[in-house]
């Protein structure tokens, strides 16, 4: 059965408490609760992994290396500015899905490109926690069948 | 039963034929079937428009006006010119997703920003054909139960 | 009897009920009613035209030459980004005073220089409905008394 | 019965015998003189000041909150550098309609933004001597019917 | 015998009456007469079409695949900003030869970079209507011998 | 015992009744009566001038020189365009404090470095009136021991 | 009594010995002290941390989340480029000063605008080891009077 | 005898005593009586003046006219900023010659293009007060023979 | 007869045997022997040069004067940078038509507008050593009849 | 005997599984074998470090003050964004060599100046695992004779 | 007696012939004349080159080293892109004036800040060829009395 | 025996008089005496040019084809300048070292990204005249064992 590495940046563990008019109320609790049944739905097993440290992400993605089939990653505030992670998703080489919950162009000015976008399989923002499920999907929808852990 | 308006801007009609090692080989056609069942699927219907001319996209945008409950729009070469596109968007006031087939960063130099997703409910790219299908399930996710038209 | 044609760009036919906070509640049928009203007082003649293409519009400017005395036009989501409008304001040699309901430099971000001001007899911005009146009186008064068509 | 002040900035005093070729012949006294006539007209009252001191002018201003109801400001050479005015035209709080005689995107490469503009009632430009005659009836037409000092 | 299209884009339908200083007195008909002239001693059939409207000229180049051999195309003021135009040379992936009747680098500031030159087989500016005929001998010279529709 | 002269630039004369939301009920005189209040504690005595012009601001730091142990100033509107101020903090060759009520990034896009800043022995701001206390106490601190006029 | 977290970013463990002549010779020991002073006076508790990574910055904060009333930051060299932090700050939100020891504008050409300012309360840079006592200043002239953990 | 009006902007008057490193021990007296002796060598009259406030230097170039042939302007920290002076010597129209006692391009970043250049009738910079005199000569030499006032 | 000269910028030498697969196979000799059939067949008398210096290529602009009637110049990789070639083709005054080999905008990031077309009678580019015989054919086309040395 | 630290940034652990056909085949563990001879035949003795974490690699630096003669530097994904990593470098005063194993100039868009160079003695680049050796040797011939630890 | 030579670079050898409605119609030979007479009243001896290649002007720069006292330098062409040519000014370390004879920010938008000045002693600019005789001047006064080589 | 040019750009005769306080008292004869020693220990034959003329230094490139086996070039001020000494050393095709004595970076403003890094093998900077040495051990380690001239 394949594997999902569902793989949160920093700030991320105050989901729910932060600025809950801009994030909702939901945790990561809740995520990883929804993330789990669709992985079940669609026929995968799903893990779970936070962190605010810029180098326990990195070490994560090489971790996983050859044991899961696929990421979601949702960066954080290190999608702007770290070239180490780009490095990190290109060098771990799975194939991994960008998720933002809000808009990153619709915040603040200093906000621009995304590091990570040029090289995820595909980028979901803008859908709050629902972006997690529809990542997932994308990341099915792109296994090929039949191909199993 | 709520409807979805599925528009696509300038050269899209040639989906399949040009340069199809970039943009795959479905058409139109197949996009409109696929989206057809997963609308069914979600008790929504689907309707389909293309144009190359930027006033006939205008136009559309302000009659779907309550007439569909949400739009999924890929705006094509017009992604990062159009001002007019998006009055229209903002004008017609109908939530719409963007759609990209693949990742506009990742190509020519003069593409940066979308006109777009400033106003848009979200953004979907780098998926190919699969990215409507994901748009179409944010929207859905997005609409209050129960609503229809 | 001189005549003037008032034309308008893109989204305009919304005007009313396209962010009527911003814009305001008159109609295009409000200003039509009451330019047409002032055109009389000042001895011209007034015809309206509005499209959302912009190709509509160069044809519209190019038509009116030899028969039409002055243009009044707002250019809408167009201001910005249209060298085709530019040249043909600027071909079809009219006089022409530019308007906008609001001021442009206010808006957002992307919005910088006009394209149609360094080619127009004159600007009116920020008065709402009431600067198509401003900009036909100034019109009028550029106008050597006893010239008709 | 409502006060205008018709406020004009640096090197305006030199009109009619500075660049006639481009300002034209007429002098601050004929544009006093035509201005106070529609004045009278609309039933308004109006007066008249003209400074090269940056600080004059703010002080101006400021003197001006609670004795007129409207300015009509040619800000000359101050227009695109004096964050300053632009300070006080939105602390005086007196609604104000920026004059240029002649287009200013028309001039030397190193104009460009007005600093005015964003705390501007509107912009009337290009139209000469003319344009303070529109803008005080831009004025007048924002003004509520029945307001008098 | 191998066909061409000659495609003029928006304001070219005023040539020879439009700034004839700069863009001299020869109207689209002499232009068709000479090049037809030209085409016939080369061997080739030529055909013509102008459009102030961008959609349009879009369609014409999708619509004359399979059924011409070359396109030689003046942009006219989309030349700059059209990144719609663009996708349709490179998607219709007919050889195109840009022309322009002056040098766009000449004219005004904010002309810079064509859009068309990086997908187009070659550039010729600055010959006047001249341009027309080196473009279809630039075309004749890459159409391979024997070629023919 | 020292002394030490506050200095206000454009528009600070309108404190307390200009966007009081922005900068608060406080007004020059409550200013005055806090600044003289800590000098006393501190063993200084405080002097206070206030112009909208910038010639009398030059003027001022240099017929400190000699008279006052510390500059005060809070340069307004002049903050990111004057480089006459910053000449004239330069040569004058007191010890200058910059203070800014609020947040001088924070506001609009025009506004960038400041020209004092470099010429400056400190800089403190963001917090409204209570800054002119600050920037007394660091002028105090950085003053040697037993110094005196 | 409330209490305030002195938060030291990357490098400074070093203050002392590290380029001495541009930082003095003052040590994260002595300000301790003398911050340690400060506070007791205003009848504050003050409690410290340093450290190298930005994930233990980021934590830091959070966990002085409902047990602190106040941070006074230092962020080195992430000050420029840390979004993280930046949310971080923004997140925790506990009221904030960001201190610099000397003025980074005037340091080297890639430093720019400050990631923290947005978000802070108040920024004090330019008085070296003094500016920690204004800050905690600043920071308790801000505190509600009677308020305490 | 013609006559020259030698004109110091801001800060000037501190010469000798300002920055003697950079600008030398020389005060305005001296450059005065150099200045004197050359003028009656070269046949011409000398008058001075020096102003820290921008409309007082514009109003001496306008009272300058008719009665002086020619200028010799150093317009000090102005030179970078100000519009209203650079039309203020196009507007007065008499030949003036900008001065700089030191190389502006070398000294800090933001200084750049001067804004008086462009109208004057040259530029002498880097000499120090030697300039003033070579400007007189540059002056004379344009001066027309025989002319006088 | 008149003469044309052929002027070949750096690394042209090479050309053949430099980047085959970019620039072709053909030599300057094969271009000599192209250019001088289609030079006979037009009335035309022409000659080549060639050189890496800057100097070399300035001095052969100069000393052509009013020995040729036309110039077609492949100035390489001093297109970009040289404002000394550029002053040498508007000082020598022959009409002078620009050729590239390929399309310099599609070429590496740092090349951007050319120094020489704004001089330039017209430019070719993209044709390969096509481009030199449509050069020759233009600046024939524009040599008035008649005319010969 | 003198010691160099070799210092390896982020993801260099994976180095010889990823991208070889970018990086190679060689690991940390064949650099560590070729460095350490060479460094015994030039008298010196090498210890060996890598993290992906920022704050890591700062400590380490610091840590290796007055301990070690020298440091080669890999600063991998941190190179162009660490300002943190330059402060350290700065700080901690250890001469050291900055080695890349490709141009970085030739990789991706994002990448441009270097952090680390300008305070670096030196630097080596493109030349692989190679590079590691001649940036040791640098070291060393700039190391004075008989210097140890 | 002290020598000065008096450099002359690309294109400048055309002088009196090349555009000489901007440059007027003096010749080189004319310079010489004049700089030589007031060379010998100012008790120097001048001497003269030109070059239209800017390895023959480097040379020249070091070749004069240790046998005359000053150069007068218009660089020409190579103003704005020469860092070689700033690179020797410096390394030869004769005091060097740089001279043009028009103003250079008046002419094209390619041409900003000259590479020359910031090593320059001083600059004079735009009073054609009396500007030699300035630079002269200035660089006499310059030199310490008494001194001769 | 395989062969190596050193090739040295503009100023760098001046070697050992020109700053030596920056590039040291080494000459250019001190290179190559250690160059050769090196050479010989390495088994490779070295020969030597200097030359201050862009055009003399792409000849030497040329004329090093097939006769050396890699070049070591320091460009000097042609550095950040030259396209035709790029499109030399890609059209020689000769393996190339570029080394620079200092830092380039660390210098004036006007100094940035290297045209030649590119198309180099690799770079050596930083290390004064050590640099040539390196340089040449960095492109022997280059050179395919046993391969010779």
């Amino acid at each position: 059965m394949p594997r999902v590495l569902i793989l949160h940046g920093p700030n991320l563990h105050a989901l729910g408490s932060r600025e809950p008019e801009v994030y909702g109320h939901e945790t990561l609790a809740d995520i990883e609760r929804r993330v789990t049944a669709l992985a079940r739905e669609l026929g995968w097993e799903a893990e779970f992994a936070q962190s605010d440290h810029e180098g326990v992400l990195i070490d994560a993605l090489y971790q996983a290396r050859g044991r899961v089939q696929g990421v979601v990653f949702n960066p954080g505030g290190f999608t702007h500015t770290s070239v180490a992670l780009r490095d990190a998703v290109k060098g771990a080489a799975i194939p991994t899905v960008e998720v933002h919950l809000s808009n990153p162009q619709a915040r603040e000015r200093f906000r621009h490109d995304s590091m990570i976008s040029g090289v995820a399989l595909g980028t979901v923002q803008g859908f709050g926690v629902e972006g997690y499920l529809l990542a997932l999907r994308g990341l099915a929808a792109h296994q090929p069948r039949g191909a199993s852990s």
